[in-house]
């Protein structure tokens, strides 16, 4: 098993070729005054340090170890509480948090290389700082003045970390019936009362504190979605002067066994009165919530890069190295008892696959990340707001279609092992069943493709689908005359036109009856992020050419050919999803209960 | 989490109704001679009783407790050596047998439904018999008359159990660069040396002797695939009386912490001139190893299936039970906090993507066991061969197909139950863990491929392809009137002239260039057993449509409905593939290793 190194190279690559990141960076005044290209550089040198020398060389002990609960004190693996450490002294937790209380402003599209990197490494660990992040931002759009002041402060650094309080054991996907109830003191904060399961990070023993933000609902709430409210619970209460206080009426009840991200602890948290602060607004607790969705599922989609990134480097060198029968067109390595596998079609075939998603989806990844910040950052109204509308867009293709494919290539990569591939020394299926729950947290994957085309197409008539139209008709436009590009515009531009045609017809369709954005969005969803991916990959080729020629390295030529491949191989799966979709939703709907 | 309960009303559909299984046995003299349809019904119902009475409930807690290695002793899970001695007592090992031995010599058709629910129901446990099975068959097939009469009778009922021992640290797929080497003694018996990895059930403490049948190179054996042969080599040696001698010089070195199939045993096997005899001809251990192949490849494909099966039955269950949201159309159950979430059309393609390949598989491993049954039964000697062709093409589908889609299934099925999929305790994410396996072992899928397109395929230009395409042909033709049918008449025919076109490209193309074959392989594997489901699908429809109507308890008319869904959602992959294939091997083989 290859160690994980953070793949520089391709982020770079991706970052300042591909995008041009710092263009936009500079087009965006809040953003250039916190990074210039020679402070973003640093800092990916620095985090690819962090990921490939210290989160990376503990990910396979820590997988053994697991988590220990005990009397609701949660231990940590070895290593991990150091490791935290050296998150904390970096700051890596306010990368790209408000500069007001501590943040480095950072952008997203530096953030998710970052992200990228320290997932890669070790997702378990990962998920700490992704949390606190992700509290942070909440906190930060929602909280009052004086709960910014005294959290954030201690939040981006990571002395306190975050968590995030949603799921209860019969409410998941359906908030609205969710059972935790918040009374509230005559001083203004509330006592909160209820369980809540599958709290990442809910307790460790890395943090001084740990600082739970829970949905639950006031008394006289509404019933449903719209009454619920958003809490700030600490661990322990935090004195006027910023010092610790007394332990807060909460603990952690159990912690799952699960079948990955073992060194991780998933939470049963019981809050008994536990003292509380309103975040935001009454009854807009789900609101603010979605806040940071945005962020987080992109930061989830992410994972599954991170993912298939590691099994690649891994399946790459195993097959570079591997000797094991002849190559198709005979012996390669005579002095050998069998030539290294990667002589193979089929493995070529393994290997291809994997790098057509993970560097396409990490062009992805970067290029949702760029509308974010311009969402967030942009000064002027009307930018801003598209970059809202193909936020809102993008995410849910970013979250679920780069971590089903985040599954799909770790698998491809534990095959490349053959046997091994099962053996847990090797550390591939450890991949594999670490990326699986990036399918379903953070809203299940096909709640993302609901999400997608029931809020974000059906919904506004397909509008903010016409833009990404736009942006992707706009590149075909303009590259017309690029020699490079041309065997790319053509097939770019059908799956473009096959994605508008099934997105009108759904538009349509589900007009008359509404179990057709639910029978299309799965298969709408994987065929919307083979077209943006195939753009991604047009959008490298445009990146990659002028320099491939007396590239020595095999970079830009090996980004040229697995383009082709992707183009060849993986991109005609649009064709039959496009078919499948067309059928509608009368062959599902068709059973009984007792038919199934 | 559902328990695991026998399948038995789908089992006997697709065996006296699909398939009407008692009139191939009667057609068989050796095999009817031993089994009639109420003996049939009876085997089943009692294999039915063990899986779901005995081995199911075993299931999840040996999981958690896996098998223990000490100074190469390994000891089983609770409950294993009880559940063994119930699988001895009814002699099931010998279930196919041959009866002069003492097995019960039942066809294997019936014998994949026994497979099919022992490997649904404990895939760790399953092993164990399936193993000592093929080894009865390499040892029937090739042993001396002396070898058969000594270990038969003792490993049809299971008091002995058999290991197969191929793999080495350096040679898995490619068995021909094999370091164990055996040394001829003067009684005829040969001293085996050397060390085997990842040999399943190798050591363990539920039979009081374990017949290993070895790979090894005799001395001045040729090199490559032509200097293997097959020796037997037992734990305890065997006294002339039957009673058993003295320890026998190989050893468990230890065994393999894995991702799945944790219950059983996956043993280093370290042989120190441990004493063997030679099953068949001197360097023909290969060939003799292959015979067994077909049966345990079927077999393998068929733990795809339990594996899906279990996890259907848990996740059906579950989306019937499970309160969340609400039904696009509208309350559904006005008194409940929420309706179960079967009523959305996302969960429902789940389902039916399960059933599609559950049902679709079963009936086309059942369509296989036919063909195995006239490969090894008829008398007739052109039927035989028709067989043999039959078989040789169709065994690396039903492989690699069944398992891929098993995995496939088993996620799905993960994914149906959200964040309680990823729990241990719910089970769903014991069965991904398990039959990933089954996509590795017994040859690799991707090597499955390759057999099917080079050797099945393209060696004989295709000729067993036209075997299959015209049983195919026949059926569309015959049933031309079938008004239940003719919706589905034409999307086949359409899906078997795509694949004869790829066939014939592929042939054609791979004479002017080997690597066309692993080129093509995978997907071409995929769209046949698309194909071959979409005929199993049409068969099903046949013999369910004339008694859908008037069928209150809606196994019928689901049956018609699953049908239809397969045909609009999961056959049109086939286009895709196809086009995939088309393209050919030119972007796969255009990377240097460098550019990877």
């Amino acid at each position: 098993m290859a160690d994980y190194q953070a793949p520089l190279r391709d982020i770079r690559f991706v970052l300042n070729e591909v995008f041009d990141a710092p263009t936009l960076w500079a087009s965006l005044p809040k953003v250039a005054e916190n990074v210039d290209p020679e402070t973003a550089d640093a800092i990916l040198e620095e985090a690819g340090k962090i990921a490939g020398g210290v989160l990376a060389p503990l990910n396979r002990e820590a997988d053994e170890q697991g988590c220990k609960w005990n009397e609701g004190e949660v231990s940590t693996p070895e290593g991990f509480r150091e490791a935290y450490q050296t998150i904390v002294e970096g700051g890596w937790n306010g990368l790209g948090g408000n500069p007001e209380f501590g943040g480095m402003g950072m952008p997203k599209t530096l953030v998710a290389q970052f992200e990228e990197m320290i997932q890669g490494a070790n997702m378990a660990f990962g998920l700490a700082p992704m949390l606190t992040a992700g509290a942070c931002l909440a906190l930060d759009a929602h909280g009052s003045q004086a709960l910014k002041e005294k959290y954030l402060p201690n939040l981006y650094p990571g002395t306190w970390s975050g968590a995030m309080d949603l799921t209860e054991p019969h409410a998941g996907t359906d908030l609205g019936i969710i059972r935790t109830r918040a009374e509230p003191n005559d001083d203004g904060s509330y006592n909160v009362t209820g369980t809540k399961i599958f709290i990442t990070w809910g307790e460790h023993d890395m943090a001084e504190n740990i600082i739970h933000l829970v949905l639950a609902k006031l008394p006289d709430a509404p019933k449903g979605p719209k009454g619920i409210s958003l809490f700030l619970v600490p661990k322990f209460l935090v004195n006027e002067d910023g010092s610790l206080g007394e332990r807060n009426t909460l603990a952690c009840g159990s912690i799952e066994k699960k079948m990955g991200i073992k060194a991780s602890a998933t939470c049963v948290m019981n809050f008994d009165g536990a003292r509380g602060w309103l975040v935001g607004e009454p009854n807009k607790g789900l609101a603010a919530m979605f806040t940071m969705m945005n962020y987080e599922r992109l930061g989830v989609g992410i994972q599954g890069i991170g993912a298939a990134e590691a099994s690649l480097q891994s399946a790459r060198e195993y097959a570079l190295e591997r000797l094991q029968s002849r190559a198709p067109t005979g012996v390669q390595e005579q002095d050998k008892a069998a030539d290294p596998i990667i002589v193979h079609p089929d493995v070529r075939r393994m290997l291809l696959t994997m790098k057509g998603y993970v560097e396409g989806g990490r062009a992805f990844s970067t290029y949702v990340a760029q509308w974010l910040d311009v969402a967030k950052y942009a000064e002027d109204d009307e930018r801003r707001q598209h970059g809202e509308a193909m936020v809102a867009l993008l995410t849910p293709v970013a979250k679920a279609f780069l971590t089903d494919r985040g599954l799909d290539a770790c698998v491809i990569g534990q095959q490349v092992f053959g046997g091994h591939g099962f053996i847990r020394e090797w550390g591939q299926e450890q991949l594999v069943r670490d990326v699986r729950i990036t399918q379903i947290y953070e809203g299940a994957n096909g709640i993302q493709a609901l999400d997608l085309m029931g809020r974000k197409v059906v919904a506004n008539g397909g509008r903010f689908f016409e833009l990404f139209a736009e942006d992707v008709g706009a590149f075909i436009e303009a590259n017309q005359n690029d020699a490079a590009l041309r065997p790319y515009l053509e097939p770019l531009a059908a799956s473009l036109e096959r994605l508008a045609d099934v997105t009108e017809s759904v538009v349509e369709a589900s007009a008359e009856n509404p179990n057709e954005v639910g029978a299309a969005s799965v298969d709408y969803l994987d065929l919307f992020g083979l077209t943006a991916l195939a753009y991604m990959w047009a959008r490298i080729v445009k990146a990659a050419a002028p320099k491939a020629e007396g590239d020595t390295s095999g970079f830009y030529s090996g980004k040229l050919k697995t383009a082709r491949f992707y183009f060849d191989r993986m991109l005609p799966k649009t064709v039959s999803l496009a078919e499948g979709i067309r059928s509608g939703s009368a062959s599902m709907m068709a059973l009984t209960a007792e038919e199934f």
